[in-house]
């Protein structure tokens, strides 16, 4: 018997271990354990599909998450993707390249976090791929959902006159990441939005199913570059109120200390938070979307963002998109 | 502007340099270019999907293979899995963790292989992610395709009494890679089956449409390890006659010298062709199957594989399965 051979035998049961884990809540025709997954879509529906590459000292740091917590985020961040189209996910596609360095009960607890937060979505994993890498954990997933053949939301519909909403609040998980990098240690809160963020997939539902929204993406690279993207989507621009942006209590209480923190907010990333326009300014009171959302801006002709401060004056924020741990 | 915007700059460039590269080919009605791909199925036909991890220094080396076949193959074995369950590919979706060492003209021609090849099987590419990695090229693609509602031919449907079947000739990849391994350089035929396998797609897609496999899959970990899954799966086992293996001209010429070699056509993995059993005998005189087939054993009650020489006497592969280039 080879080392080769071994290995082999050992991904085999642990892949027949996962399969264990996944249980009979497989509503696919087929699920893991052929060539492909099989799956039956209703006739009215649309398939979205997404795809994320999660990579060791480039998106996370393994001393800084429990290996669950990092199953339960790579679930989420891409389940948010389909929750940005107003979707409902379905199933999601596993591919890990596991470092020697990384215990076979490492492993197991990072299947039990990605399986446990695919439940919270009612998702279902569906099939991977096990290899050793030679280097860094590599975590690459696909999700796939569905909405109503039509009802997807995508970037470019924005339009003069669109009230600009966000859910949640928005720099925690940024501003999570600036303690840690600077040696301090986050409250719990911004820790638990850093790790283990929500993919807000009823309010997307919401939006989609009742046909309120105009455009839409979800918030990874930060508020600033993502509602570039939609607006350049759009061929509009957008003035959004620096007082409006939802800030969470940790987060003001760090602001307080530090009042250019609020680029955190601005321009983080990895909020995963839904970012919507709508001809309806009155959303902030619709009873259906909950948790709720919040106005923070108006979109304009011309192009690009306009940030405008409580005194009239123009902010001007001096960090964009997302940092990678290393820089090329 | 920081280290990190002119990479981000950078990658939403290469992004539309891609877009361009896809062209209007697209007729998913959602590409590249927002949260999801949005793809509208056939109301009777059911989604496939498989995932596969390719690791620089696992999968490959960069030292023996061009970057545009690198992307060829990327394609290609994916799509293998499409047509393993006979099914029609569609949609391909790359994430790609670039090391720094690999210039931009090495990724585009990695691109224009990738979509070079997908164009062989009218699949488009709807998708992915790109980021910095730290250590190895890595590759992560995921393939959909369909297939007539209940026509998906699956692993488990054998019987004992089916006739064993493969497509093209098995071996050549692995040879390849072993005289690649031991210095030789190998001829022209046996670089091409390593480097540029093709998905055998057609006869994948006659098999399912006309009713005649009862279970399938492709061969990628060796002929013994693949066959064995599908016995398992099927609760059977087989017979496979040594003399009757397809072999190339190439891999003949190389076995003259070295008779152990017939270990690399049983077990030595990366072939792509397709392994199927059919309650039918004569399915290498039929004539929509192109290219053909060959009988290669017949599948018994029981379990497991008996390999059967010219002489009435069993053979004993001492290789099983794909060697990794690295052992753990």
């Amino acid at each position: 018997m080879t080392a080769s051979m071994d290995k082999e035998v050992g991904e085999f049961a642990l892949i027949r271990w996962i399969k264990e884990q996944v249980g009979s809540e497989n509503t696919l025709i087929r699920g893991i354990g052929d060539d492909c997954a099989i799956d039956q879509l209703a006739a009215d529906s649309q398939l979205l599909t997404s795809t994320d590459l999660l990579i060791e000292d480039i998106h996370f740091k393994r001393e800084w998450t429990s290996m669950f917590d990092l199953g339960r985020k790579s679930v989420a961040v891409n389940v948010s993707d389909i929750a940005a189209m107003g979707g409902t996910p379905r199933a999601l596609y596993l591919s890990v390249g596991h470092p020697k360095q990384l215990s076979e009960m490492e492993f197991k607890e990072f299947i039990r976090g990605f399986i446990y937060e695919a439940r919270q979505y009612d998702v279902v994993l569906a099939g991977g791929d096990i290899c050793a890498s030679p280097g860094p954990l590599i975590i690459s997933v696909t999700v796939q959902g569905h909405a109503k053949t039509g009802a997807a939301i995508q970037r470019h519909g924005a339009q003069s006159g669109d009230t600009v909403y966000v859910t949640g609040t928005l720099g925690d998980s940024a501003l999570a990441l600036y303690l840690l990098q600077s040696g301090q240690t986050p409250p719990d809160f911004l820790m638990q939005r850093l790790h283990t963020p929500g993919a807000r997939v009823a309010v997307g539902r919401c939006l989609s199913e009742e046909g309120l929204a105009t455009a839409m993406l979800d918030i990874s690279d930060g508020l600033m570059a993502d509602l570039d993207h939609l607006l350049v989507a759009s061929g509009v621009g957008a003035e959004i109120s620096l007082a409006a942006l939802p800030l969470s209590d940790a987060f003001r209480c760090e602001l307080n200390k530090d009042r250019a923190l609020i680029d955190l907010a601005l321009a983080g990333g990895e909020d995963y938070e839904l970012l919507f326009t709508s001809q309806r300014s009155d959303l902030d009171q619709y009873p259906s979307l909950k948790p709720g959302v919040v106005k923070i801006g108006t979109i304009k002709t011309g192009a690009g963002i306009t940030l405008r401060q409580d005194d009239g004056g123009i902010y001007q924020c001096r960090r964009r998109g997302f940092d990678h741990f290393i820089d090329e």
